[in-house]
């Protein structure tokens, strides 16, 4: 028996997917297609786990995941094995070996979302399937200022699709960032861990800022409503990428 | 009658499309999708003239196409409604109106075609329709001595898929450039024209060379021979792209 942990980062298109997790009613998920390939590689069952889960139509370029498997393959047979069998929008970009305490879920310490937004009525035809096209004009000052209420620790239940229960929906953001590149609009956000669609509604919610429809002043009570009615719309997925994981030095 | 010539940019996304021009066979082509929305635009039948076809599979950043119609619709209007109408992987740049005489084909004076190669083995999933990949050692110093024998004025007989006819294959290239941009290679070919498959077969032997398949020295006999056999492979459709189209000062 030689059973090792390898620890994969992973790209993918998500545009065709249900989402990275596995679904009682569909094949059609990232995890599904790895779990496959990785299980026929070693003949038995292979479990991934992920940093996290990403919904139907998001995209990843530093996805993390893990699992274990008794082989003597190496990292560079198993690298070149997965991405000869995995569709072409689902890449393996390094694999290696990590410890055997080592799980891509619970040692995350933070994680990058970006979400990309168009804000030309010309499109690009090369990235119609990454950003959100929003034309309408926007106050980049007012957004910064409300994006400003939400950096540090709070409680996110506003921001979160899953209604309140008995987890925590307190989460650190130590990064918001709005960023302009030519057209796009880049909004950057890392944090120790976010609730279900909580990126989407934070850049729906900035959005409304930006057009006039909520006070800059208005996040704090937002905030403290902890009622998902009050905050912004959910943005599409298709212009939100899980940009990287990281873990701490022991992981 | 207030008959128009408009002048268009148009950018596409070729991956899907049996190429650019109409076709008796499928009405699958980049041509036909335009022309279908602009015959709607203006309840007429509109045909569409294009700088030159390009082959199944192959983008465009800049084609460069002209119609002419009966119309008081302003450039503006024309070009929010291809967009609106068109697929999502075709886009309209710009619109302006031209000379009468104005035709796109005909007064081109420089196209510029770009083809990008992947060169390593960890696929970049956001960009797999768009290069080609190939991983092999290349020598780029031999690739590129090999590419100063194409530079001006040849018959360019041997890369071209056509059989000789009575139309001349002679061309002018005034660049041909081997770029490196991390892992992609990149060779930009400009010139006063290009024969069916040029860029495709040019590039094709230019990574013989540099696999020391042949030498650059070589080359000079392969424009010599006027001998399609000649030359080098075809290479993938996907890594091709009409960069820009150039007119004169009077177009």
């Amino acid at each position: 028996m030689s059973i090792q942990n390898f620890k994969l980062h992973i790209q993918y298109d998500g545009s065709r997917y249900n989402g990275w997790q596995n679904q009682k009613n569909t094949q059609n998920t990232i995890q599904t297609k790895l779990e496959t390939v990785l299980s026929r590689m070693v003949d038995a069952p292979v479990q991934l786990s992920a940093s996290g889960r990403t919904d139907a139509g998001v995209h990843a370029r530093g996805q993390v995941a893990n699992f274990k498997a008794d082989t003597t393959m190496t990292c560079e047979q198993v690298l070149s094995y997965l991405n000869q069998y995995l569709p072409q929008d689902i890449a393996v970009t390094t694999v290696e070996l990590a410890e055997e305490r080592f799980h891509s879920r619970l040692n995350a310490t933070e994680k990058t979302y970006v979400y990309r937004i168009w804000r030309s009525e010309i499109p690009d035809v090369f990235q119609r399937n990454y950003r959100y096209t929003l034309t309408c004009p926007l106050d980049l000052d007012a957004m910064r200022q409300a994006a400003s209420f939400f950096w540090g620790t709070h409680d996110f239940q506003s921001f979160c699709a899953t209604k309140p229960g008995k987890k925590s929906t307190v989460r650190t953001l130590s990064t918001i960032e709005l960023t302009e590149k030519g057209k796009e609009l880049r909004f950057t956000f890392t944090g120790n861990g976010f609730l279900y669609h909580m990126v989407r509604i934070l850049v729906g919610t900035l959005l409304e800022v930006g057009q006039g429809r909520r006070q800059p002043s208005d996040m704090a009570a937002l905030l403290e409503a902890k009622e998902r009615g009050q905050a912004g719309y959910l943005v599409p997925a298709e212009g939100l990428c899980l940009e990287r994981v990281e873990y701490g030095k022991d992981a």
